[in-house]
């Protein structure tokens, strides 16, 4: 793991969150993309070499709206930069983690994606991360 | 803010959770620390510019422990770094957030630390750190 490449915050209003977070960080938002596939629209900020990636839910059944349901606005995921994250899986799988996805997808923000299932971390949502 | 100094993450059994997060980062806890005004153990790993911390209540009244009972394990903070935590207060009042520290704390790992209430940042708790 290189970085925190982001941190994935669930939000109930991304536009107010937006104003919220550029106060917060006094940092503008520089990029908003919706990712349909995963029922998300999502706002950046950059903090140093990491990134704050607000999500909020276009679709009750989209993993964000049921994260709120049950916990309530919240840090929801650290994803973490990876050079080969096919190389990084198999290390994982190893080590004896159980990933959500055992072979990469594509993610928002032109990123090759995969997450490890919080059964084995402890209960976080951990992210691996590799650019295009 | 200019990095994310840490991300603070709570758990039920430290000694299980740094043998996780070795695993997973691929890099040792290199500082336990216990901090007796906070009831908790800490742990810390490096990765990128920024660490994570990982926090074992020691005292059932100790915030993560109630953090626990109420959401599970899991993503507890997020820190900056700041370089003065007094002209960052002050902004940041300025622009109409609370503070749960209206004036820097000591915290672990040589910092002044103060906290924003969750009620002014979508439900996050954020931590500013200032190296002292």
């Amino acid at each position: 793991m290189r970085k925190i490449e982001h941190l994935g915050l669930a939000v109930l209003n991304i536009d107010q969150a937006i104003k919220t977070f550029e106060d917060l960080l006094d940092t503008p938002c520089y990029k908003l993309e919706e990712v349909e596939s995963e029922y998300v629209k999502t706002a950046f900020f950059q903090v140093g070499e990491s990134k704050i990636e607000l999500l909020q839910a276009t679709d009750e059944n989209s993993a964000i709206a049921k994260y709120i349901a049950k916990k309530g606005q919240g840090i929801h995921h650290i994803a973490f930069d990876v050079a080969n994250i096919e190389e990084e899986i198999a290390r994982l799988q190893a080590k004896g983690f159980q990933l959500i996805h055992q072979t990469p997808k594509d993610g928002a923000d032109n990123k090759l994606i995969a997450f490890l299932h919080p059964k084995s971390t402890e209960g976080m949502l951990i992210e691996l991360c590799q650019e295009k």
